[in-house]
């Protein structure tokens, strides 16, 4: 997806061959099941050169995911104005993305996403465990509300790119982005901080 | 997608040379642009054939993208209880067609829609002529205002069939629908309803 302008040093097959093997392991043990000693082995390699060539585990997820965008660099930026500003910083952050040069591989991302079961299920692990982990450790919300708040978050973001981006629904495709941070915004922030309906309340109402 | 269930009468190789001529024109000229002489032409069939298989352009364009959901049978249910009812009822509809039988059908669009920019096209042109505008005719809305909030709400409403329905994350995916009516609607109402900020005040605002 990503375009490689040049030849890295040092036997690019072997890190093709080591994120296959990460993609793999992945999908099949997710993110926390899986270990480095498991992808350097069903990739026929000593795990030193997988720490050599991806570092953690956290960025050799990254990379065998290939999501432009990197949460433990984003989510500083999101987070440092407070939980009140949380909806616009995000929304504001995420079409940055989508707008630079990373968009077209975000783009792909999200559609191979469709494409199979195990796609699926890394873009599923990519969102857990490195986005709505970091969330619940990092911001100032709720850490029992704040995987459904999140979860509902990421109904608004996905459709925001889906819809901007791949289908270019107008007028929405052709807005500026500060007009789509101003419309989209505080419907992220009633998902982050608003009062959110109680199963119980609901359970009443619908019986 | 849609299983047949037996062999319609009248050859169905005709009537799927039909649907492939009508997507092909459909992608290619908008839904407007079409014509049913047309689509009979590059079938190599008799216009009357078309109609006597397919009824009216709108029929067939539903049967051409295969979309499980038909607006016009669909919207007026949803726009009965009036304008400030019209996020329960739009969710609430939406759910209850993803959780029907026609669902796998529905997420097999989804999916297609994202894999070539033709069935792009054609599920665009689905969402401006088929939902938008009649919309825009059956509904209270301010018709100016109308295409920007109804894009808005596509946005909301495609991320949350991705979500729940195809990447599955949770807690979203396992609540119950009548709860995710009652998280999800006043966001979509807002976006329906409620005043959005005007593109000047924003440009102030930003400069």
């Amino acid at each position: 997806m990503v375009r490689r302008t040049g030849r890295r040093p040092g036997a690019p097959d072997t890190r093709e061959t080591i994120l296959v093997a990460a993609r793999e392991t992945f999908a099949e043990k997710g993110f926390d099941g899986a270990t480095m000693r498991q992808i350097a082995t069903r990739a026929g390699v000593d795990p030193a050169l997988v720490h050599h060539y991806f570092g953690t585990k956290d960025q050799l997820f990254q990379a065998a995911v290939q999501i432009p965008l990197n949460p433990a660099e984003i989510l500083p930026m999101v987070l440092a104005d407070g939980i009140d500003h949380l909806g616009t910083n995000l929304v504001r952050t995420f079409l940055k993305v989508w707008d630079s040069p990373a968009g077209p591989a975000a783009a792909a991302v999200l559609r191979s996403a469709m494409s199979s079961e195990w796609t699926v299920k890394l873009l599923r692990e990519f969102l857990v465990t490195q986005v709505l982990r970091r969330v619940v450790n990092e911001s100032d919300l709720d850490s029992v509300e704040a995987p459904l708040r999140i979860s509902l978050v990421a109904t608004q973001m996905a459709g925001l790119a889906f819809m901007r981006y791949i289908i270019k629904l107008e007028p929405l495709a052709s807005l500026p982005s500060e007009q789509v941070v101003a419309l989209i915004a505080p419907n992220v922030q009633r998902y982050l901080t608003g009062e959110l309906p109680s199963p119980s309340a609901i359970g009443d109402a619908a019986a």
